[in-house]
């Protein structure tokens, strides 16, 4: 295989009540990677349409993330390195986890696949430790895995796919707003509450076992957190007539993207989806903050050659 | 029917990960109850075998659950009831939820059903209240529902059952100590660190999701508690040396039954179960601390007629 071209998804990161655990892959909405087999040893990244973002391999996270891959192989031969970059960096939705992801899966798809996909987590998440500064997993997981994953440990990393229910649609807008990952980090607590943390750890239980057994209304339930929701949605203009206009229109649930910007709302149908997405953009569109809007099933293969 | 006699099982709340939240049923040790329809309204304890608990109803678990439940009626009849008291109060394996479930379940049955184990959660609670001050459902869930629950809300009241994989064995030890679950309870935490929470909530993500799939080692991984455990074992003499004895001896996970002193193992399989509580009690001999053991397979069923 001398070449290859794929389609790496955007992700949801979070899910309202599993910060930091659990996360899902999109599937219209994603960046196009072409990566060559060249001689010369290491990685090159050629072009970058779409964004304007850092060629240097050291700096760039997908040159960052293949050179972590390649450095536990003896390949002979190295690799270049094209992105079509169209997720937006900064927008909650795993930009720099795509490129990570998606370089990873491909070297180990022309070396062969000598890797487990919980190794290529392990690998991508060196690009997610030079874009956000920690090596979080809860993007490039369901970015590799496909559908909803959890993040269940770090030391050691423990990644579980959990079952997708097929009627599932993500809506999402991206305001077109600045909200640095290490921003929104920095104004959690380093504590919460024990009764908080029970209501929690109910509704990430809440959820899995609704994405078992199909159950929407209990998905719908569990997407609820008390936790950080409440403290970074002030960072997010009109976040709370986003939500209650989602709800409204029958979205099982609705929460923040990530770190956000963006908000995501889960809903039973596409058809309900296209409509939550509507009144997901009444509200920007009101307050006049542009917006980006995306429409997707759960992807549940993750990355794919195109 | 005028009277009806069942078995109320012993249940193992909080499993490690899920403090307040899941419970489990166990089939090989429980209460027995005899209820009969009396002309007098109302609730009469005619009868405690095996244990020194009030007859007077508004003093005793069953007999305040049950009239809450027959508070929601026009019951023009009453009931008499008679308990074999089997499990120890303050064992750690719901004593007190045994007699408030039995008690509604049983009840609801001679009334035809009128209520769903849902609402009988609700009424067996209130004599979770009078054992312990506090309506916890972490007990009186599974033994009315059978099997795995968790409990997700509590405003609303909200009950899920989980699956049950078949080959899953529970082994309880307990000591002749006594822990009083308002001392357990008050020895916590009521803050916990943000970090310590996102590990918790992953490993009960997990746990479902090997409950799920019947993934013995992914549920052995999960059932790590980090926040409950490190604070009440010191509760209860040589927990490590139980615990680490149950691991050696090849034993899914191990920790505390609800607020203890019982600890519970979880294997797969009757054979690792039964060898488990060998290693369990080789630990208390040598320690010289009286104990009872306890080995069952998972309760599906929940409460039985006999």
């Amino acid at each position: 295989m001398e070449q290859l071209k794929i389609f790496t998804p955007a992700t949801i990161a979070n899910i309202s009540c599993g910060f930091d655990v659990l996360g899902l892959a999109l599937d219209t909405v994603g960046d196009e990677m072409l990566i060559k087999k060249v001689a010369k040893k290491g990685v090159t990244i050629t072009k970058i349409i779409g964004q304007d973002l850092p060629l240097d391999t050291h700096k760039n996270v997908a040159g960052v993330a293949a050179l972590a891959l390649l450095a536990e192989t003896d390949c002979e031969f190295g690799f270049e390195i094209e992105i079509n970059k169209q997720i937006k960096p900064g927008s909650g939705i795993g930009s720099s986890a795509a490129s990570s992801a998606g370089a990873v899966w491909a070297i180990n798809e022309m070396l062969g696949k000598p890797f487990s996909n919980l190794e290529l987590v392990r690998f991508a998440m060196e690009g997610e430790r030079l874009a956000t500064g920690v090596p979080h997993a809860d993007n490039v997981a369901p970015a590799l895995f496909g559908g909803f994953t959890l993040v269940r440990s770090y030391q050691p990393l423990d990644i579980v796919k959990i079952n997708t229910p097929s009627q599932l649609f993500a809506s999402v807008i991206h305001p077109q707003i600045e909200v640095k990952t290490s921003d929104a980090r920095e104004i959690l607590k380093t504590s919460v509450p024990l009764k908080e943390a029970i209501k929690q750890w109910g509704n990430v239980g809440g959820l899995i076992s609704g994405l078992y057994t199909e159950d929407y209304d209990l998905i719908g339930r569990s997407l609820e957190d008390f936790i950080i929701e409440p403290i970074r949605s002030i960072l997010i203009p009109a976040f709370d007539a986003v939500k209650q206009n989602c709800i409204n229109t029958g979205a099982l649930g609705c929460g923040i993207s990530g770190s956000g910007p963006s908000i995501f709302a889960l809903s039973k149908g596409e058809e309900t989806a296209i409509k939550v997405g509507e009144a997901m953009k009444a509200v920007y569109d009101k307050v006049g903050i542009p917006y980006d809007i995306h429409i997707s099933k759960i992807n549940k293969q993750g990355i794919k050659k195109i």
